[in-house]
């Protein structure tokens, strides 16, 4: 007999009035005196439980049955009818109810029935998947990586598997973990490991914190590609917005400018926030209720407006004029701080911003430098809540500025002799952008803690499993 | 002017007879005493050059365009024609064409017009898509990774994001890279390094050698998962079949068994392979031309059999009759070594094969203990040329049995005990695989160095970029 899965009855209304076979987890029991019991079952496929009636008349009533807790697993084959309570839409009135899996203690059960806080479900990450707020965000993040995979399937980008052991040591490597054979439990056993052992690799090698320089090798070839995987950061920063490890979408393109595909993402993002509307109408009616009330008008909104296009330029002018709101001095040459971003988005523009040509020093070496030799053609898409969600920019493609450049930022050119070929043999004009998926995950869903919107977070002084 | 891709006019038939812009790179120039030149250029969407024809009428004909070399870059914009030479099917007459970079000394060029071996173009990962072959296999590369996005979202599952930093040694973690602030450069500094920065974690970490057993905590709670991205082997092992840095999709299913998670996969793989038949036959035909002539019949054949389902048993007793051509003794309890089952792919059974049933001493500790309690309920299937190319299993849903399991494989409690969890509440028959990406590629584009089917390989002693 084949699954149902609660997603096909709620979603496809598929099978009403037949005799179907589901598969789930316990949510709930309650016990009539008539000798009924009512039991809601999930199985992650939908926010959405399934009331089962059984009846006493089934052979295992009161020998399993009537001991079934919250997180037992069951296998049921029932009918599917339409309920009398409207609130239920659906129920199954249950012939035959296997006990798979009990609760042998329910009272240590982690994911009991009472509400927990997200920061409690954060200890129990291999059981929060059971909670209705984590399937729900698994749902959300799942439209929105397939929904990211299928815009640039459907636009001819490639797809490349951009490498995570690098020997790029971007920004000097203070921020990145290094990889070796190197064991910090036992620091002495070290001196006596082999030679092979501790250089795998022969050389330095780390976890990369971006695909794009590679990914450009790609983009001056097969014009248009993308890579999306998980990108690391050893920062000493614990924060709601920041993990050590998180997924980016990056993409190149070749004979492109930095506005095009300023306004390429712009048209993605809503793209995205369109299909988890679409998709996800349960799940964010969820979060509305337990969340963020004003979750639906807060995407809507997004589909329905223009970004705010602005210069580095202009947006210091803003902060300036404001210059008494912030405690930090605002001055030509800054880095906009968290709270300087979030007054420009939430106060000022009240909607996403796009700020371009930023200051060459503040911006790494490979963006391209304007005609005013003294800012970068690069972007940043500054989001309510999340901050910047995307970084983009066109790359520098002329060799001798580029060279000039690099030695400015003290990058080697021993490393970088590849990166530099691109722009000797057949350069061409191209530019790209990073997506925080996590962020762009903490912002659909209203959430708090990026730590919630991502499976198993790594933060500093934090790695559990 | 919108850009036109090559793909979009040989695969699509756009804009013929019209005026077009396309962008790309010279791959050839001949000249004609007429005052003619023809040009191949090709843009990466497509195996196909596109033949431009330049009259000497064009301003910058002697000044630019009797300079072009393989590898400059170029936008032409000009008329779209059928072309007289079946060959080129269409041809573009050029009404201007921009030189964007040139090649400054060609014969300095790596990928100049020569024919390269696989082998040297590994010491330019970066300019290699530039190549055919490097382009033709990061198409299908491309394909085989959507299809397999695109089989598992029809499906229902859900894509769940495993860790990459992992605290599970898994097998000791002998195998596995450490994650650090240690400098393998500069030993004698990390003495000096502060706690915090040797220990990020408080712990050891590693780079994960598979996310399966996180990936379950998934499956026991939103019943079908999968997962897609990097997984790493410290394995001193120079071989043509093993990288140090791959791509693996693995899967997992709640409320199944071992053989309807085998007989998916094997659906699975067909239906991978049709696809690339479907998407890819002009990058085929690259490959029947230059790498295996054979290249249509051998996929094609995979689509129109059965693969072989045996036991370990059946096919240790295969080699036992066949024990004469193997050097290594042949008895119960022996992990099948490459010739061996390549003796059953390929000279036996001609087919892919998929085995059952393994012994459980050579199979890890999660796999499922059959009723026999001398095999586990695992199954690998073997495909002719690169051997295993997926792996998977039931896993051990009783509690008892997989604490004993553990025990046995000196797993200590104290790591797994979310594990364990999984277990005691609510425990579900689950299973799953793990499909090595690039092997796949391997076999289908019937190259035979792994290195060549990955954008930027990494393996002991070898991390270019």
């Amino acid at each position: 007999m084949k699954v149902t899965l609660l997603s096909d009855i709620f979603l496809k209304k598929k099978n009403i009035n037949t005799v179907i076979l589901i598969n789930g987890w316990v949510r709930n029991r309650r016990d009539s005196k008539s000798g009924i019991s009512f039991l809601d079952i999930y199985d992650g496929s939908i926010v959405t439980t399934l009331q089962v009636i059984a009846k006493n008349t089934l052979s295992n009533y009161v020998t399993e049955i009537l001991k079934l807790t919250i997180g037992c697993s069951v296998k049921i084959v029932g009918k599917l009818i339409h309920s009398l309570h409207k609130k239920n839409i659906y129920e199954l009135k249950a012939h035959l109810i296997q006990v798979i899996g009990t609760v042998s203690s329910p009272k240590s059960y982690p994911m009991s029935a009472k509400r927990h806080t997200l920061e409690h479900l954060r200890n129990f990450c291999h059981l929060r998947p059971r909670t209705n707020i984590i399937g729900v965000i698994s749902r959300i993040r799942n439209t929105v990586f397939y929904t990211l995979h299928k815009f640039f399937q459907s636009k001819q980008y490639l797809w490349v598997a951009t490498p995570i052991i690098t020997s790029i040591n971007t920004e000097g490597g203070g921020d990145m973990f290094k990889i070796s054979m190197l064991d910090t439990s036992n620091y002495e056993l070290n001196k006596k490991i082999k030679n092979f052992k501790k250089k795998f690799f022969n050389r330095s090698a780390f976890l990369t914190v971006s695909g794009q320089l590679t990914l450009e090798a790609y983009a001056c070839s097969l014009s248009k590609v993308y890579s999306f995987g998980p990108v690391f950061r050893a920062e000493n920063s614990n924060t709601k917005k920041h993990l050590a490890e998180f997924w980016m979408l990056e993409m190149e393109k070749a004979f492109t400018t930095v506005k095009k595909i300023s306004n390429f993402s712009e048209i993605l993002l809503k793209h995205v926030i369109q299909k988890v509307l679409e998709k996800n109408s349960l799940d964010l009616s969820f979060l509305k209720k337990y969340i963020d009330n004003n979750i639906f008008i807060r995407l809507k909104k997004i589909l329905n407006i223009n970004f705010f296009h602005i210069e580095y330029k202009e947006a210091l002018d803003i902060l300036l004029k404001n210059s008494h709101l912030f405690s930090e001095k605002i001055f030509w040459g800054i880095d906009f701080n968290t709270i300087q971003e979030k007054y420009l988005v939430e106060e000022y523009f009240k909607a996403p911003v796009v700020i371009y040509n930023y200051p060459k020093n503040i911006k790494p070496f490979y963006m391209k430098l304007n005609s005013d030799e003294i800012t970068v053609s690069a972007f940043d898409i500054l989001f309510p809540l999340v901050g910047e969600i995307i970084g983009g920019s066109e790359r520098e493609d002329r060799f001798s500025i580029l060279e000039n450049r690099m030695k400015i930022f003290k990058e080697t050119q021993k490393d970088y002799h590849w990166y530099q070929d691109l722009r000797k043999y057949g350069t061409i004009p191209h530019a790209g952008f990073g997506l925080g998926f996590e962020r762009l995950i903490l912002y659909i869903t209203g959430l708090n803690n990026i730590r919630d919107v991502i499976p198993f977070p790594r933060s500093v002084g934090d790695l559990k499993f």
